[in-house]
């Protein structure tokens, strides 16, 4: 089976994960993540871009040790690092997603596509 | 006098603050206007920069509505627009300095000198 590379929780980045956090789609992508359950598929995901640009995104998220991503079969689930998240900098997350949560499915979603 | 140009409260966007914050030369600088007084000049603050870099710095965090500027004679008096930044993003300030304040002076310094 195929891995891909993931930060360990002591590598994860704060300029990293604040820069990929400040795209209104990974935004969307982390919200999905948080608000859903454990594993989920890239396919699951509804977002107003191309194939290309969404695996770009989850790429960038990965990276940045804010998910994990690995192969079941030709898919790949995603998981939310919230944990880790949390113990690498409390707060900060939730703090991002408070702030989308009441602007979810309306402003965030409208800005992110009007960037296409 | 002449004055910069701020956001108004309501339109300081989340995609920008976390851009502006993901820079950690930024976030040293957002970090002394945190711990220090009110009004701070430009020039009292010692960063491993050009003056001109220095500069485009600054004008990042006032466009992104994390700072406010303006003029006393020919200096630049910067001011942290914390209660503001609370207000829109509770606690994303807080959790974003809480790590930078661990290892100031220390990594975030280095690591940002080592990007020059």
């Amino acid at each position: 089976m195929r891995s891909l590379p993931h930060p360990d929780v002591q590598e994860i980045a704060l300029d990293q994960v604040l820069s990929a956090l400040a795209d209104p789609i990974r935004r969307v992508i982390v919200s999905q993540l948080a608000g859903g359950h454990d594993d989920q598929a890239c396919i699951a995901f509804d977002l107003p871009v191309t194939k290309s640009t969404s695996t770009h995104h989850f790429r960038v998220l990965r990276e940045a040790g804010i998910i994990s991503q690995r192969y079941r079969g030709t898919a790949i689930l995603n998981c939310l690092r919230d944990e880790e998240l949390a113990e690498r900098f409390p707060g900060l997350l939730d703090a991002v997603l408070a702030e989308d949560s009441e602007v979810q499915g309306t402003t965030a979603t409208a800005a992110a596509a009007r960037r296409l």
